[in-house]
């Protein structure tokens, strides 16, 4: 029995086969032709699927299921798209879309809750029943595993941790709100940080990265810290800070046996990690009474995408 | 079949008979005994327990249980008070010792989640399965239903939204955080924000209104904007948008049925409930394209957390 995943973006659409344990046996990206409607698209992902069964030589047919993680609201129960932005989608059926497109069975949910289904299932939180999946990447995504069960709020609506207002009255976001976790937590935030710590200190080691890597990115102050540069590690620190900011919220409020950190943000690893958890762990109320809130890395990577979406139809 | 619920806190404690739907034969309330150990505390509720049972004519064998919310870190599993501030407590089994005490079957959980589960199962919020309860009184208190099921984390050690950090860096706040919920949206938060005003403004009606009451209240600025007045207006304005702040994350993380608004700032009625759950609907992400999120005031009052003990046992 084998399972399709896929995890559509505005710009690329990842689809890989995934067996029962989480496995992926073949995976690809294909282009989003935002030319086509929905319909065009979801019949490109099934070619996709079809070309994938071909090249590890199985029958189309032994597809028991096609889970898709869409950015944006989507409603679970019923398998609409209520809107997502990056697509362009409003009030989109793309479960029903994509079972009469491929003749298969499909499920769909928001591309952050499979991404913690996926750790959940299969990943860095096997095992934990309760666990709360933080992606930082060009925003801040969140998904919410309570008691082994994927939970989004009504209507799917919830689980938008990264639209947290942390700073009352501060910095502007896309959303509408001010002061968003996301405006101070997620790699485009970090790279406005690097920036701005930049223009502040020509001495800095950060300027000497950048011109090596062609771009300033979430990795220069993390490089420039890593060697020693006084501003880099002030630009990490504060960051740290910001994202530690969220993850006491959320560790008050779920008290988690633990947070998975996904997004290209989490490559840094331990010198992310180990701060973050000390950080957390003294902030919460009445730490000193209770459990740990273990602060870990994704462990799939940028295939939590893919196989949590597959999971969705295990 | 009767059940006892016992809310208790660091003055006073709260006792009452209840039956099976929810209505509350008699109650009574206790001086907290601070100079006594816990047990010989929980012997004052079982003496108070069996006044009530003589009071209603029922025979103290007929309660089917008895269930007590305690302020602080209740792990509502083991029947362990893990942390109380109010009370002093520490790593007290206080199921074990009301059970040893009264020999019926006892449970516990944190008062703000009784409250919570009162609510949900006799209140305002039944028939919804995704509810937030928040209190705000003292502090900021929190309780959370989830499928029907009371949500409080592993150790039952989260539900605590009045920590959620919302002004980075802000006020201190006994928690050892800054910029902490409470420290805006509590009751005591609003006293402090009037005495602001108030020394601003001399010209303002708040003036009188103390000098009329004998003291500053929460219901101050309050009643000082429904007479017109600009200071009391505009404190009361902030407050709002204070709270709205902290619903707005409590909104965009759970995206529950409801928001249940308890505590004694509650009985401001439509003065308050209106404009947040304008606020709040109008902060939500992509709120145009999901369900309302309701915002409700308590229906039991100060009963919810006597209601909602006895219910834990039901």
């Amino acid at each position: 029995m084998i399972y399709a995943g896929v995890d559509i973006g505005g710009m690329n659409i990842k689809i890989g086969l995934v067996d029962i344990k989480g496995t992926i046996l073949a995976d690809n990206s294909i282009k989003t032709d935002n030319t086509k409607d929905y319909k065009g698209i979801l019949e490109d992902i099934v070619d996709d699927i079809r070309k994938l069964c071909k090249h590890v030589g199985a029958d189309y047919h032994d597809i028991a299921g096609i889970g898709i993680g869409v950015p944006g609201v989507v409603d679970s129960r019923t398998g609409t798209v209520s809107y997502s932005a990056n697509l362009g989608w409003r009030d989109v059926p793309v479960v029903h879309g994509l079972e009469v497109a491929s003749g298969i069975r499909a499920e769909a949910a928001n591309d952050a809750n499979c991404a913690a289904w996926g750790e959940y299932k299969f990943g860095a939180s096997r095992s934990m029943d309760n666990v709360i999946l933080v992606t930082l990447g060009t925003g801040v995504g969140s998904g919410i595993i309570i008691d082994g069960r994927l939970f989004d709020g009504v209507a799917s609506a919830g689980g938008e941790a990264g639209h947290m207002i942390i700073v009352k009255d501060g910095k502007q976001c896309n959303c509408g709100l001010k002061g968003c976790w996301e405006r101070y937590a997620s790699a485009t935030a970090l790279i406005e940080q690097t920036q701005e710590a930049m223009d502040k200190h020509p001495e800095s080691l950060m300027h000497e990265i950048v011109a090596e890597n062609g771009k300033i990115s979430g990795r220069t102050a993390f490089i420039a810290a890593e060697r020693g540069d006084k501003a880099g590690k002030e630009v990490v620190e504060g960051y740290i800070d910001y994202i530690a900011t969220g993850l006491i919220n959320i560790g008050n409020i779920f008290h988690p046996n633990a947070i998975i950190i996904g997004g290209g943000i989490s490559n840094e690893g331990e010198a992310l990690i180990a701060p973050l958890e000390k950080k957390v762990n003294d902030g919460l109320l009445a730490s000193e009474h209770n459990p740990k809130v273990r602060i870990i890395g994704a462990s799939l990577g940028n295939k939590a995408g893919i196989i949590g979406a597959a999971a969705l139809v295990m």
